[in-house]
């Protein structure tokens, strides 16, 4: 089955929704796309979310080599879908081909980074507190400590990555890595995308015999599906990625709840740039280059995209902005995800480049084709920033605002008041060092991954990457949704004290069968 | 100075409060004690919050070796308070001498542990993803991650340990050691105790010339305080032991901020204990010692008191019962924390003693002492405790309430439908084993701390104890307040990438000056 047809998987079973329709639209051409797309009702939630639950129990103790297995095969599905994937989330995003050959890599390349995880054990972080105290004090418990799974999961997929943030991206994969079962919401803007995925993800569960209930995708527009899947009691954490005001509604739900869940949302983001003097006076011209190309790509279109540069002003910083504004001023419009988020983007900037204290320095070119984003580079003083909150919002889309600063105490003055981040970013020559130094522990306050000399689109899929941060960028600074990390946000410590041997789990049992890294009285190591 | 004077601590300096005073009541005779404590003002707060905001850069950045120096001078200072503390918990308090001379002990124990790991560097998690690809196929961007601490955090006291869950507490200690400043809010029940140490601490901190407002205590009687403080924006995370009401409403100011912040707050659980039929076979007896010693320990006023017996009715269950009943009746009324308290027993226990389907097996002496609490075992079937929930609700004090079940099977229905607790335990013959096995799993996902053949009360402090759980037994089930991994609520990873070496921290530098565990493209090892 290559072509999408309507669906929703519900625990194995397509299931046709209820109600008007949804559309894919091809922004390219504004054309509506076949075929239609049900809402899921109420009773399809219930369904989705009582196999979830049916499901957990033996997900969740399944060996972990079955586990890696299927987040492989997920990986291999995926794979075989080929040009049918590609093509279809190209008509149903706008986003070209080669990006999205790309993204069905990084999307089954974090799969199978979680299968490896999965196989390596290590999130289950064993802990042995053996019996006798150090001390020969007198006896003491046994205690250890592994991490479990926290039950069936809640995948709010995004708009901008239709592959690796959606129905089997990275939130999806690190809850079926961590033992959770999941629920995942597709996202309105590439049904036919979510469709073929999720049969992909369906298949391998099936040619697994893995419970029917660990995978399950709904449609449903407007948020009473989503607040029906995250206020149904066998939800127990919820991974959003998406608006700000999508991530609260969501968060708010969640805490509304007789048994409040966890969420993390990430959700805004203006990716301030610091732009420091003597990288700018050796080399402004390509920074302008890299600067634009990170600005523009994909439409702007990124939660990392660069939407803040901060540089003290004077000639570097004029030359810079020179050469940026005639590199935007060249640019092509290219199309944006959806009509929606076309007029949102114009709406928005048109009013930030409306407001008094803000100067247009360059947009794009235009063009008559639809749904198009013209980029732009506005600046404003760092005094006007400070006293306008405004000026601090995101605009998603190829737009930038220039904060520029008297001096150097200043542009610190300006990290010092920004709200939480998903990247921070310097741009700094040898000589700019102790300025950085004083930078970066401000930068380190805001945001969840501070880079130099580079820009911040392009996430890294990785064991140390963090994309997170303080809120708004995310609704919980401790968590990330990129890189192995992100397990942690669906796992949970549990404590045994004085199981019989025969009960415990492999994994903190006496004598280490499972060969696994634990920490035996603190103390890391393969014992 | 070993007298409580009524004076806060705002960043070194004793300040006195304003308003209708606090006095502590010696709950053993009814009389109120002297000092009396003034309330702390919104503008005591903000100078707490200040002060906090203004010692984090220093405070957090500092030598490693000093953060763990400030946290063994606070312990050697409440060690050097001896007999003058314990006096004055005992009376603020009513719990026995010997019982608060551990529990000094347990909090010095604490402090000190917490300073081995930050002197170890575990708690910052160092990875390393080196620049170039494993595969060869070209480069990508050096990523480095660390965890780094929240931000000020406000610690919210217990009642029932007035040392160890108090001022210089688990989570003062370790939000101390993950690098975060602390404002306490000090309980009403033992302001003196609470001054005592607060002065310990004050001491430590001067004495170390670490930054004033690394420390602040004020007082506070009613919601305002706290909610001010959790509101303060200069604070980034909350802990809090106590009630269910109080720790609900602390989440909801906290969720309510334009930046919302986490809390821990751990609140209510029954931990319920399973008998199984060969164990109690084998040694109704000593199983009915163990429990009603369990039960009736410091008046019951533990988290963990073991508030719920669940068995399969038969002949064994009820040779327990009888036994227990017994000893019950046996066991001398021991004195609460405060009259509130003792009030909120009485009342708690007798609106379930009075439900239809409850009945009362035995209830400890009586006496005219003021403010002690009976013990009291009530009993009633799985059904009933099935069908309505306010059975589960936990009665603060020495009572424990029997599930009689019908068979192994209602049993494990039972354990399905738990609230979300610290701690579940079973008492198991190696005849059980097979029911135990299918218990297990059941217990796991709804406690934070499963045991066997042993009490619930008594939590070992190390490094594998878990002392949290689903709601409602904590806010967040993924935290513990007590052992190494509670510094993990108050820190947050950031990614590092292509930060020149010379900016890097060292627990991430090339070449791991610092000599510590990292996990180096996932391997974890000391590289």
């Amino acid at each position: 089955m290559t072509r999408p047809t309507g669906h929703m998987l519900v625990a194995g079973t397509g299931v046709l929704g209820k109600g008007a329709g949804i559309r894919a639209v091809d922004p390219a051409t504004g054309e509506e796309m076949e075929p239609e797309f049900g809402h899921g009702t109420p009773a399809d939630v219930d369904s989705a979310c009582a196999a979830a639950e049916k499901a957990f129990p033996t997900y969740r103790t399944a060996p972990r080599n079955e586990r890696a297995t299927l987040l492989d095969r997920i990986a291999d599905n995926i794979d075989a879908l080929d040009e049918t994937l590609v093509e279809r989330a190209h008509s149903e995003s706008g986003l070209p081909k080669a990006r999205l050959t790309g993204e069905v890599g990084r999307t089954t390349g974090q799969l199978r980074m979680f299968a490896s995880l999965v196989r390596q054990g290590d999130l289950e972080a064993p802990r042995v507190d053996p019996s006798p105290a150090a001390d020969g004090s007198g006896s003491r418990p046994d205690i250890r400590q592994r991490r479990i799974p926290l039950g069936p999961v809640a995948v709010f997929g995004a708009s901008n990555f239709p592959l690796a943030f959606s129905v089997a991206g990275g939130d999806t994969a690190s809850a079926l890595a961590a033992g959770c079962p999941v629920v995942v919401k597709a996202h309105d803007a590439h049904p036919g995308t979510c469709e073929l995925v999720a049969r992909a993800v369906t298949r391998a569960v099936t040619e697994l015999d893995m419970p029917a209930g660990t995978f399950s995708m709904l449609f449903g527009s407007g948020p009473e599906l989503g607040t029906a899947l995250v206020t149904d009691p066998r939800i127990q954490a919820v991974g959003f990625t998406g608006s700000r005001s999508g991530g609260l509604a969501l968060l708010a739900a969640a805490q509304s709840r007789p048994r409040p869940i966890p969420v993390f949302a990430e959700m805004s983001s203006t990716n301030p740039v610091f732009l420091l003097p003597n990288a700018l006076a050796e080399r402004a011209g390509d920074i302008a280059t890299g600067f634009v190309g990170s600005l523009t790509s994909g439409a702007g279109q990124f939660c990392t995209n660069p939407g803040l540069l901060v540089a003290v002003d004077g000639p570097e910083l004029r030359e810079f902005l020179s050469a940026a504004a005639d590199s935007v001023a060249a640019s092509e419009p290219s199309t944006m995800l959806t009509p929606d988020i076309a007029h949102a983007y114009a709406d928005r900037l048109g009013e930030l480049a409306a407001h008094p204290s803000v100067e247009e320095l360059a947009r794009g070119t235009a063009t008559d084709r639809p749904n198009t984003c013209r980029p732009a580079l506005l600046a404003t003083d760092a005094g006007e920033f400070l006293a306008d909150e405004s000026l601090h919002q995101e605009v998603f889309g190829a737009c930038s605002l220039v904060v520029r600063c008297r001096d150097a105490e200043q542009l610190r003055e300006v990290a010092r008041n920004l709200e939480g981040q998903l990247t921070a970013t310097v741009h700094a020559a040898t000589a700019d060092h102790p300025e950085a130094a004083a930078l970066l522990p401000l930068l380190e306050r805001c945001a969840g991954r501070v880079l130099f000399d580079g820009w911040p689109t392009g996430v890294q899929v990785g064991h140390a990457m963090v994309h997170g941060g303080p809120f708004p960028a995310t609704s919980d600074s401790r968590g990330t949704s990129v890189g192995t990390l992100a397990v942690e946000r669906f796992l949970r410590p549990v404590a045994y004290q004085d199981v019989p041997e025969a009960l415990l789990p492999g994994s903190i049992a006496t004598g280490n069968p499972e060969q696994l890294w634990r920490r035996v009285d603190g103390e890391p190591g393969r014992h």
